[in-house]
């Protein structure tokens, strides 16, 4: 099956406790689709500035993504700088220039329309819808979000969620859109709001996915070391969805089965800045800690 | 398999975001001992003062635990008050009262010594390791402890993980026995002050068990209530150890089963205050609690 993701492409500028780097590759649809391509052939769209280097298309295009709708526009590209706290759970955002994205209207190239599945990175639930209205024979839509949007345009992202199978938050994110600390009350009321299943990313606690009665849990991949989480919500995503698409059919084991893939990619993706694991990553890396995955859970 | 184990045996005032209890039934003996008592014959050391109601020995009595070896002795039970936070991974220690337990002098009687696993609650570390010279026959040697064991007698602590086999302890005592920040780091450092194997606790993200080059990951069972996290790091302790115990044997295999088991019990103490769920659980309860655990995890 064929993937369409909408989301940012970006420049990070990134602070860990190991190191900090600048004018790095990142955005959602980037982390996203990077990830993808490891399962499925996968479209983006999305905005850059004139100042985005060739290369980093180059590079895009190198993973067999599908790069007809990244427009790019007169302008700077977004721009995110962020440091994490030595608890690396924690972030700050120092500076945040969305530039071109500020005004960015999702536009879906004739040859993306085909998809089997969608996936809405977290921008403006408006701008999600849009797309998913270009992109209307889609057997699945996935959509994550964020505090911001959650906040600021509550009626929107819910009207949203009607139309979503699969809702990717955090646990705090989780906990907002719900209005409910406990995370597994937070999920049932998520899932009265519209979507089939909701998917609580955990960070460095794993993931906890929920459909009608059936829940999920996969812990994460326990690493010597977490050199940079950014971007792990989103690579979590991509082989996920990569995973459905190449399997080519949504059944619960399926689902299972993807959702560790994910787990497999974002733990690979904190590995190193920006997507630089990714970068060197091969198709036997991913299946061999895949096997690891199940060596570490199975009982 | 007989299963000695050492702690306390004391009176908590507690109160969560979900109400407030008095005077309740606590002591990590007692929460290990009602815990195992699910699965194998236990015997505790301990001592409660003379204000200890006889109706809370017939209880541990009616479970099967044997209470040669808690010793009555004149004064005032060990007495905890504590307070959890909304977010109850988080709580404050109001008031601790010592009384009898001051003095305690661990007496292991003679009808114990011949048992083959013996677990030492988290007390001082030079009372743990008498217990354990007292049983010195032991096959299987489990020991708990905490931040104030860690930061005030870390020499004889790390003496004692010498004869241990495996130690439980949660996210911040890792981090703080080890000087090191990263969970799975600070596990190998662990091991290499001598115990074979270490279960890293962390509450309602479940636990990590590295032991040689194996790690094992089970998330908790995720509940739609937590009403009181008190004791259970002691009951999955006490439902690990029992687990072991009934099974007679400490294969790869058999150790995962019971981490599972562990986690089982501890996903019950939590649903209700002290020790009032294990009070009316039964054995098809944790046996379908395990089943959920393998349908929550399969993949």
């Amino acid at each position: 099956m064929k993937i369409v993701v909408v989301g940012s492409v970006a420049f990070d500028n990134v602070e860990t406790p190991f190191g900090k780097v600048e004018n790095v590759l990142g955005g959602s649809a980037t982390f996203f689709s990077v990830a993808a391509s490891f399962f499925a052939p996968v479209s983006v769209v999305a905005v850059v500035g004139s100042d985005f280097p060739k290369s980093e298309l180059e590079f895009l295009r190198s993973r067999g993504v599908d790069i007809e709708g990244i427009e790019i526009a007169p302008g700077r590209t977004f721009r995110w700088t962020g440091r994490y706290h030595e608890d690396m759970n924690l972030r700050d955002t120092l500076d945040l220039q969305l530039n071109v994205f500020a005004d960015f209207q999702p536009k879906v190239p004739a040859s993306y329309r085909d998809a089997e599945i969608c996936f809405l990175s977290t921008i403006h639930p408006s701008l999600q819808k849009s797309v998913l209205a270009q992109v209307s024979g889609a057997e699945l839509v996935g959509a994550d979000t964020m505090t911001h949007w959650i906040e600021g345009t509550r009626d929107e992202l819910v009207e949203l969620l009607g139309a979503v199978e699969v809702l990717t938050v955090n646990d705090e994110e989780a906990r907002l859109l719900a209005g409910e600390r406990n995370v597994v009350q937070a999920a049932r009321k998520i899932l009265a709001l519209g979507p089939k299943s909701v998917l609580i990313k955990r960070g460095e606690y794993g993931v906890l996915h929920f459909s009608g009665d059936s829940v999920f849990a996969v812990p994460a991949f326990p690493l010597e070391q977490v050199f940079d989480p950014t971007g792990a919500g989103d690579v979590f995503a991509g082989g996920f969805i990569g995973a459905l698409a190449k399997a080519g059919e949504f059944s619960a084991a399926t689902v299972r089965r993807a959702i560790v893939y994910g787990s497999v990619m974002a733990s690979f993706v904190v590995e190193d800045f920006s997507l630089n694991r990714l970068r060197r990553l091969t198709n036997d890396d991913v299946e061999r800690r895949y096997r690891q995955f199940v060596a570490l859970t199975e009982f």
